[in-house]
């Protein structure tokens, strides 16, 4: 018996299309495993929500979207810079019910082309959770970030997490996240990644980057940095987890690395599986799970 | 109602693996299409042909393999270089039932990334068949060609070709093509395709080969031959048959172009497939239609 993975997504409406995208290629390339797809948001309009439970259906899965009003924090962050959404994945422990014991958050600016199921399976040890660093030729980026963050350890990348809530519940405060966003706000560059490394990067558990968490635009580093071994032959076997990280995304014009035309397969794919949907029958629309349902 | 597509593939037992990951391809890019592939072949084992049944099952199909002993020709061909499989693309009129009135013959070193329904249903008018050229920035192999054959057309790649059969059976003569052989062997540098060429170029309706036998090797000539219009965003919604022509192919070593990670995973997905099926049930083998039953 497969055990079912929960997977974890936090966005708004703009990120839906990628997030169809990162599905189909999840459920394409995990056949016969069982996914619950919870989606933590604030104002994604329900028609939006029917029309992704329908897809994620027909990849044999199920939805679950919590919305979120904010008010389960004492206060609303001071900064407006610093939208909502940015604190779900970091509190999806406080919102996420008390029987889902471990969640692995997914980017929405990712493929995942191998099955996900030995990261799943991650031992974590004492650790809170499992994230990849990514680690340059010299590791200059994770020094710069160490004197900025005063961290002494890599610089994870939030894209990818594989997080045990019964920890998170303990360990992520939102009063911490809160003080940190007040006292250091002109030194947070990327708001939730900074917080993550500079409050809880002790409690996480480094996995390795080619395979559960590679970037799209270094595969010329990673094919030097491993003297030739991490070619494209090796790369589509042995990466899970293709996250196209900074700009151009693969959806803009001009995206153009070894990476490019497989996502667009993977979105020609999407938008094949969502016409068959269109138009929306409203009658069958999903309710969406607040979070105090839950 | 969806007419259904027949598929033609003619091939060894070498070319079985790319054959997969075609099909694989093909399905996965036309949901609710139906097709019937047409497998001529000479000796391909049993067992393996219940398990390419088995896959075509799977993804919804249906696979009609024929075995060609090579008594329908009253002679056989004299040079031993020029095996008996180049024949049954060009002889398939007289291979296939009579039921069957038009076939899409694709060659097995290609990937189907959207619809072919418009290629289906392209209108012959008089010609036998329809197939691309792939012309170069000059179209000097196209002069060169047609020096070397005495030929007035642009050189027609035989990988993709919509046969009308009813045409083709008044049309193809195996003894035209057993004189060529005989005649013009030290002119022939790719026996079937320049015979095609020779023989019968002037019954070809010639398509676009952007759409339809896009040349995986000439991405940059395509783009700069379109003023940069023929981007990867371009060619990933109107490309429909992406052709791996030349060496090396995408299933070797060190093959590095703009598609190859696209080609490695739909190999990975076909993989994945095939593990489901094994170990082979040798009880629920699939009976090889023979031509005389055909």
């Amino acid at each position: 018996m497969v055990q079912r993975i929960e997977i974890l997504v936090t966005l708004n409406e703009t990120y839906l299309p990628p997030l169809q995208v990162m599905l189909v290629s999840l459920f394409e390339n995990n056949p016969h495993q069982s996914f619950r797809i919870w989606l933590i948001h604030r104002q994604i309009p329900d028609e939006k929500l029917t029309a992704l439970a329908q897809l994620v259906n027909s990849l044999g899965g199920q939805l679950k979207p919590i919305k979120v009003d904010g008010q389960h924090w004492t206060s609303a962050p001071t900064e407006a810079r610093y939208p909502m959404e940015m604190y779900f994945r970091l509190l999806c422990a406080n919102i996420l019910p008390k029987s889902v014991k471990r969640v692995l958050y997914l980017d929405p600016d990712i493929l995942v082309i191998n099955s996900v199921q030995a990261l799943w399976q991650v031992d974590l040890g004492d650790k809170m959770l499992a994230a990849a660093t990514h680690s340059g030729m010299t590791h200059l980026v994770t020094g710069i970030n160490n004197i900025r963050l005063g961290t002494d350890h890599g610089y994870y990348n939030s894209g990818v997490m594989l997080i045990d809530l019964a920890q998170a519940r303990q360990i992520i405060k939102f009063a911490d996240i809160e003080r940190i966003i007040d006292e250091h706000s002109d030194l947070l560059l990327l708001p939730d990644q900074d917080i993550l490394n500079f409050l809880y990067g002790e409690y996480i558990k480094e996995i390795p980057e080619e395979n559960w968490n590679y970037d799209a635009r270094k595969y010329p580093l990673y094919f030097t940095r491993s003297l030739g071994k991490h070619d494209l032959q090796w790369t589509l076997v042995n990466t899970a987890v293709l996250h196209f990280c900074g700009h151009p995304k693969p959806w803009e014009a001009h995206h153009d690395n070894r990476f490019t035309a497989l996502y667009l397969n993977y979105q020609q794919l999407t938008q094949r599986r969502l016409q068959v949907f269109a138009p929306i029958d409203v009658a069958s629309s999903v309710k969406p799970t607040t979070a105090s349902d839950s």
